[in-house]
C-alpha cells in the first residue's frame, strides 16, 4: 500500500504537469485526486504552478478542504472547488480547475460550448455556466468560500464540466487519466468550435452521436494511448517529476496508516 | 530484400513521427504503407500515437485489416480505413488518417476546402466530404466496420483527400513521401484558406492552375527537399525512431518470407 | 548593500528575459527598475534585446535619462519613457515598454481594451491611449524626446498601463515582480478579449469586480507563484542570465556608493 | 578577401536559417546575396530548405541565373526571381522569396497590405501585387522563366516588397541584414493587420509617419540589435551553420579569384 500510494502521488504530479505542458494551465490552476481508500480525503498540491508540482508538494485534505497536517507552505486559496465537488459527487475521483485560453472566450461571452467533433463528446451533452454574481454579487471571482464551492458544485450537477463566468472551467473524472483526457479534449473541442465559427455555420453532434461518442474514452486503449503520448512528450522535454524519496514516501504512507485506524473525521 | 523491408519500416515510422511533430496528428491518427511486393497487405502500427511509433510497432495486415500474426498488443480500431482504401484504389500505396486542427473547421461546418495557393493544389481539384450518418445513422463517428471503411473509400473515389464530417480527414499517396507531402500541404492550404477568410474574399486557383500546380510535387527535388527538411527537424528534436534490432529485422523478413509462399489469404 | 544590489540587477535581467521568453517582447522593448535607495535614478540595459540582457549590460540613469557613467556601447533611444514616468509617478518602481502581438490590434484600431477575466483586472479600470500625433504631428513613432516621454506619462496618469497608437504599450508596477505579472496578464487579457470577440458579444467585468479582482496580485503567494513558474520555464530553456562577476559587482556597488555622497544631480 | 568572402557566405547561411527558424520560410523559399565585388553575380543555395543551408551549399550565379560552375546537385527552379531583380535593381544587394503564413491571406484575397505600426513602415508606402496570369495565363505559379522573373521585377519596381498572387512574397534589401529585418517585420505587420481586422477598423500610418518610420532601420543599432537577437535564438536552438572547411574556403576564394580576372560574362 505505501508503494501504491507513492505511485498514485507520482501519477498526480504527472497529471498536473501534463496539464501545464499541453497548454491548459499556466501559472494558475490545479489538479486533485480523491484518496483511493478514504473517500473523505483528497490530495492537492501546495500553492504552486502545476508544471512544477512534484509528489513532495502534495498535501492531504478533508472534504472541508482543511489540511490533515498543518502545512508549512502556502495552500491554494481555491481548494474548496475540489472539496465541495468531492462532497457533492461521490462518483468523482479527480478534479481539474483551469483557465485555458480555449475556454475563456466562452466564459467571457456566455456563448454555449457544444461538442462539435467526436472527441469533444467527452464533455457530455451539456456544459453548464456558473455565474458567481448570482449568489455572491461582486467578488474577485476566486472561489474561496465553502458556500461558493458548493454553489459551483450544484451548477456542475451531474455534468462533466462547468464553465465559470469570466474565470475558467472545472472538469471532473471518474479517475485521474480520464480527467486529463476530458480536460484536454474539451479544450480542443472549444478551440475547434471557435475556429469553425470563423469559417462557417457551427452546429453540434446529434444527441445520438453525443451518446455514442461520449463513450469513446471507455474503448480499450483509448485513454492509455493518449496518456502514453502525453507522458512521452513530458519526458522528452525534461518535465517528469521526481519520485518521492524513500523517507518521505514512508512518512506519507505512515501518516496515512496512522490516520486511517486511529482518527475519525 | 530483408534490409529493404527494414528500411521501408524505418521510413514508415519516420512518416508517422513527422505527422506528429509537424502538428498534423496528436495522440490519435495513423499512417500506413502498402506492402511493396504484396499488394494484398499493408503495414500499420499497433495502437500507439504516431509520434512514438517505431519499426518494432509495425504490424502486417491483409486488406480485410486482419493481422497476419495475432498481435499481443492492442490494434487501432479504425484500421479498416486503410484496408478498404487499399482494396478500392490499387494506385494508392500509402494512407494517412488524421484530425488536424486545420481541417476540423471544414469538417464541422461543411464549408468547401479549395486550393488557394500553389502548394495547396496537391489536394487536387475536388475534396469530397463523407458523412457517416448517410449510411450508418448515429454512431460514435469512428470508422470501425468494413462497410464503413468501404463507404469512406467510395466517397474518396478517385480523389486524393476525403474530409470526414465532425471527425477528420484521410489522405492517400502513390508513395509514402508524396503522402506526407500532400498531408502537410493540404493542412497548410486549409490554414491559409481560414486565415484569408478573416481578411477578405476567398476564391480558389483557376482549373488550369490546379492542373499545373497539382503536379508541382512531381518536379525534381520537390518532395525530396521537403522530406529532408522534416527529417532534419525531427532529428534535431531527438525524434528519430530507432532502427529494428537485427533479430527483429530478421523475424519480420522471415515472417514475410514464410507468409508469402506458404499461406494464402 | 553591494550584494543586495547585485541581486537586484540579476532580478532585473531575469525580468527582461521573462518578458522575452513569454512572448511579450521580441528584439525590441525594455524593462527598467528604479534604484531602490536613490529614487532619482533607474537601471536599464544598454541597447540590447531583453531576452539576452545580463546584469553586466545594466546601466544607471538619472531621471533625465542621462547615463551616470558615459557608456561605451549604444543606449536605447526610447529611454525617456522610463525617466519621465519615474519623474511623474513616485509610486512606480518598475516600467516595461513593449510591442506585444496581443496589444497591437488595440493600438492599431483604437478599440478599447477592458478587463474581461479576473486576472485581467490587474490592468485597472481604465487603459488610456496615447496618440503621439496630438502633440508632435508626424513622427517615426518612437518616444525619444523628453517632452514626448512627459506627454506619455501624462496620458498614463494614475493608471497602470498606457497603449501607444500604432506602436505598443507601457506598463508600470510598484515593484519588479508585480510589473512582470501585470505586463503578462494584461497581454493575456488582450488575447482573450480578441478571441472572445470572434465567438460572441464581449463585455467587461463589473466595476465592483474590477475593484476586487484588481487586488488579486496582492494576495499571499500569487505573484510569487507566477514568478517561480516563469523562472522555472526560463531556466529549463537555458535562459537564466549569469550573475555579475565579483569585480564588476564591486564596481557597480562602489560606483553607487561613490555617486551617492559625492555627486549631486 | 578569401576570408571576407567566407564570412559573407557564412552570414548568408545564417540569414537563410534565421528566416527558417523565425517562421517565415518552411521547406520552400530562399535568400540570396549579390556578390560584393562583382555586381553581375549572386550567391544562392543549391535546392535545399533554408533552415538547413550551410556555406558549402552556396553556389555562384550570373544574372541570367546560370551557375558559374555546373553544380552536381539540383538547383532551385525559381532562381530567376533573384537574377532578374538584381538586373533591374542595381541598388538591391539581397533578395528573399518566401511563402509566409502571415502574407498568404493577402496573396489569396488581394486585400491591400499596409503599414499599420511603426516597424511595418520598413515595407515602404506601397506594396504592389504581381499576378502571373496577366502575362502568362494559367501556370503552376512558380517563377521559372526569365521573362516571368523580369515581369515580377517590373511589378516590384522601386518598392521593397512585392506580393505574388496565390503564391507568396519577394523582399529586397540594400544589404543582407536589412533584408532579413524587412522580411521579418513585414510579416509581423501583416500578422498585426490581420489581428487588428478581427478587433475593429484598420487604417495605416499617415504618409508622414511612413516616411519617418520607414527609416527606423537606419537608426544606429536597430538592425544590429535585431540581428544579435535572431542569431542568439538560432544558436540556442543549435541552428548555427558550420563554417566552410579551409580547403573549400580556399576553393571558393580561388574560384572567385579565377573568375574575376580571367573570365568575362
Amino acid at each position: 500500500m505505501p508503494d501504491q500510494l507513492a505511485d498514485l502521488l507520482h501519477e498526480l504530479a504527472i497529471a498536473n504537469r501534463i496539464c501545464g505542458y499541453e497548454g491548459v494551465i499556466d501559472a494558475f490552476g490545479h489538479v486533485s485526486l480523491r484518496h483511493p481508500s478514504d473517500p473523505n480525503r483528497y490530495f492537492l498540491s501546495r500553492s504552486r504552478s502545476p508544471e512544477i508540482v512534484e509528489p513532495a508538494d502534495l498535501l492531504e485534505f478533508n472534504l472541508d478542504s482543511e489540511p490533515i497536517k498543518p502545512p508549512t507552505l502556502p495552500m491554494y486559496s481555491e481548494r474548496v472547488i475540489h472539496g465541495e465537488i468531492y462532497k457533492a459527487r461521490p462518483d468523482v475521483m479527480a478534479v481539474c480547475h483551469h483557465h485555458s485560453p480555449d475556454m475563456l472566450p466562452y466564459c467571457i461571452t456566455g456563448e454555449k460550448l457544444i461538442p462539435v467533433y467526436h472527441l469533444g463528446a467527452v464533455m457530455g451533452d451539456h456544459v453548464p455556466m456558473w455565474d458567481q454574481r448570482d449568489g455572491f454579487g461582486d467578488t474577485n471571482l476566486l472561489v474561496r468560500k465553502p458556500e461558493e464551492g458548493a454553489s459551483l458544485a450544484r451548477t456542475l450537477g451531474k455534468h462533466n464540466l462547468v464553465l465559470m463566468r469570466r474565470h475558467g472551467a472545472t472538469v471532473v473524472g471518474s479517475n485521474l487519466r480520464e480527467l486529463v483526457f476530458r480536460t484536454i479534449y474539451a479544450c480542443r473541442n472549444a478551440e475547434y468550435q471557435t475556429r469553425a465559427k470563423a469559417v462557417g455555420h457551427v452546429s453540434g453532434l446529434s444527441p445520438g452521436e453525443i451518446e455514442h461518442a461520449g463513450k469513446i474514452h471507455h474503448q480499450p486503449n483509448t485513454v492509455a494511448r493518449a496518456w502514453e503520448y502525453w507522458v512521452m512528450r513530458l519526458d522528452k522535454r525534461g518535465g517528469m517529476p521526481p519520485r518521492l524519496a524513500k523517507s518521505r514516501s514512508v512518512r506519507v504512507a505512515s501518516g496515512k496508516r496512522k490516520t486511517k485506524p486511529s482518527r475519525k473525521r
